[in-house]
C-alpha cells in the first residue's frame, strides 16, 4: 500500500485513487450527471451551448518555479472563463484533461483541483469541473474546455461591429505582461532559467501585476451584462489589445481608433501585452455602456489600417503569438 | 515570406496560417457558430448536452514510427466519439486542443486534420471539428472533447443493470491488443524502440487487428440505438472488458457473469486487452437484443467479485491503468 499522507507521486498510485483525491477537492456537482461515467451530462436550456477549449502547456504558458499548482489550476480555468463570457454566455461546466509527468506528487494535482475550484467559485459562481482526463506525459499540460450557456441571448461575435460604435473594455490591461516582465526581471538566474518568487521583495503594485499573471480574474460575470446591453462584437483579449483589437476589425470589416489617454498610465503595456483576459466589446453609440466597461475609443469605416492609436498606425510589437514569439532555450 | 508548399515546420509559420490550413480540411462547419471566435456554439436541441474529454499522448498513448498522423487524429476522435455513444448520445461536435513540437511539419497537421474528419464521416456524420487551440509543446499531445445530443433519451449511465439483465458487447473485443502486440513483436528494435510499419510483411488477421490499434471504428451509431433499446447500463470498453466490467458492476451494485465461450477465438485478448472501444451494455431479459449487439454474460445479485468468467474469478492482469503500467523506457 501507498501511503497517500505522504504525497507519493502519480506513478505511484491507481488512476483510480488520483481521481478520487481530485474529485474530493472539487466539491458537489452541478451538472445532470457529474464526473464518473462515460461523459458528463450538462444542462443547456435553451437548446444551445458554448464551447470552448485552451490549452496551458509547461514551458511557453507557465513555469514550475514561478507558478504553484493552485496558480496553474486558477489560471487554466479563468483563461477558459472568459472565452465563454466573450461570447456573452455564463459558464456553465469545465472538463480538465490532465496530463503529467509520473514524477508529480499528489499535492501537486489535489493544489491544481483547488485552483480550478477557486477559480469557478470567484469567477463564475455555479460553474464546476464536470468531467476530464488524466494521462501520462514528459510534459505537464493542462487542457480545460469550458461549456456555457446563453439564456436565450444571440452569441456575441467578432464581427458584429460597425461604424459609428463605441469601443470599450472591461478587466485590466498590460497588467499580466507586467507581471511576466516581472518574473523575467527579478526572478530567473544568469541563464534566465526562472527562481522561485519571493513577493516579499515586490511593491504592492508589482503584487498586483504579478497576480494578474499568475492567477487572473477576467470579468466573467460583465460578458453576459454586455450581450444584454447592446454589444454589437465582443473578444477576450488573450494576445495583447492591438493584435485582438485589429482580429475583431478584420471580421467586422471596420476600423477601430483608440485613444491612448484612455488606456491608463502605461499605455504600452496596455496595447501591447498580453494575457490579460480582459473584454473587448463594440456597442452602439446611443446606448449607455454597461457598468464595468469604460470606453478606449470608436469603430470607423474600414481604412487602411484595421487599428489606429491616437489617429496613427502603431509601430513595434503588437501581440504573442506562440508559433512566432516561443524560444525553448529562454522561454 | 515562408513557402507554404515546401512542408515548413510550424516553428516557421504563423498561428494564423497553420489555423487556415487546419480549417480547409474540416468541411463546412454545422454548428451554429463555428470555428474562428472566442467559442463555438452548438445545438443542444432537447436542453441537455454530453460532453467528455480524452488526451493522445506522443510515447504512452502512440508512437509516431507507428502511427501517421492521420491515424493520430482518426483515434483521437474515434475514442471520444465512443464515450460520448456509451452514454446514448449522438456526437454533434468536436474540439480539439492540439500542442505540438515547433518541428512539426505543416503535412502533418494536415494528415491529422484529415484523419479527424475521416472518424467524424465514419463514425458520427453530422459531428465534426468546431473549435479547437493551438499550443507549442515538447510532447505531441491531441486533447479532443467530444459534445452530443440525446435527442430526449435518458442518458445510459453505468449504474442502471440489475439483476437478470443480460450482457451484451457490440464492436470488437481484443483486436486492439492483438494490433499493439503486433507492432511491438514485429517492428521494434533490439532495444524496443518503434520501427516503421511495413504491412506486406503481416496476415490479413494481422492487419485487421492492426488498424484495430491505430484506426479504431466503435459502433457509435449503436449507442442511441442500445439507448432507444431499452439498455439499462453502458460504457465504452477502453481499458479492457473486465476491468470496464468490473467497474460497470460496482456502479450498479451487481455482479457480471461472463461466458468465455462468447468471446471468440481469443477469449484473453477479449478480456484483458484495452482500446477497442467496444459498447458494453446490459439490457432486461424480456426485451430483444439490439441489432448489433450479443450476449456474453448475464448480471447476478452482487456476490464476492464484480466479474465471474464461466462461474470463476479471472486470474492475471485485467486492463490498463496509464499510472501503474506506462513505463517511459519501454513504452
Amino acid at each position: 500500500m501507498v501511503d497517500e499522507h505522504a504525497d507519493p507521486t502519480v506513478g505511484e498510485l491507481r488512476e483510480g485513487v488520483i481521481l478520487r483525491h481530485i474529485l474530493e477537492r472539487l466539491g458537489e456537482s452541478n451538472a445532470l450527471v457529474g464526473p464518473g461515467d462515460d461523459a458528463a451530462v450538462i444542462a443547456a436550456a435553451d437548446g444551445r451551448v458554448v464551447a470552448t477549449v485552451d490549452t496551458l502547456v509547461h514551458g511557453p504558458d507557465f513555469r514550475l518555479a514561478w507558478s504553484s499548482a493552485y496558480d496553474l489550476g486558477y489560471k487554466s480555468a479563468a483563461v477558459n472563463l472568459a472565452d465563454v463570457a466573450a461570447m456573452g454566455a455564463t459558464p456553465t461546466a469545465l472538463l480538465v484533461a490532465l496530463a503529467m509527468p509520473e514524477t508529480t506528487r499528489l499535492s501537486f494535482v489535489t493544489g491544481l483541483a483547488d485552483g480550478l475550484r477557486a477559480a469557478c467559485r470567484d469567477l463564475a459562481p455555479g460553474c464546476r469541473v464536470e468531467g476530464g482526463d488524466l494521462t501520462v506525459s514528459d510534459t505537464l499540460t493542462v487542457a480545460v474546455t469550458a461549456l456555457g450557456a446563453l439564456a436565450g441571448r444571440a452569441p456575441v461575435l467578432r464581427s458584429g461591429a460597425r461604424a459609428g460604435d463605441i469601443v470599450a473594455v472591461a478587466g485590466g490591461l498590460g497588467r499580466a505582461a507586467r507581471g511576466l516582465r516581472v518574473l523575467f526581471e527579478r526572478f530567473t538566474d544568469a541563464a534566465r532559467a526562472p527562481l522561485p518568487v519571493d513577493e516579499s521583495v515586490l511593491t504592492p503594485a508589482e503584487r498586483d501585476d504579478l497576480a494578474a499573471q499568475l492567477r487572473p480574474a477576467p470579468p466573467v460575470a460583465l460578458g453576459p451584462i454586455a450581450a444584454d446591453g447592446g454589444a454589437t462584437a465582443m473578444m477576450d483579449v488573450s494576445d495583447g489589445l492591438l493584435l485582438d483589437a485589429s482580429r475583431l476589425a478584420e471580421a467586422s470589416g471596420v476600423s477601430l481608433v483608440l485613444d491612448s489617454a484612455t488606456l491608463g498610465d502605461d499605455p504600452h503595456s496596455a496595447l501591447t501585452g498580453g494575457e490579460d483576459h480582459a473584454l473587448l466589446a463594440t456597442f452602439p453609440p446611443d446606448l449607455p455602456l454597461p457598468s464595468g466597461f469604460h470606453r478606449i475609443g470608436h469603430a470607423v469605416s474600414r481604412g487602411a489600417d484595421p487599428v489606429l492609436v491616437d489617429g496613427a498606425r502603431y509601430e513595434g510589437r503588437t501581440g504573442w503569438d506562440p508559433y512566432r514569439d516561443w524560444d525553448a532555450r529562454t522561454g
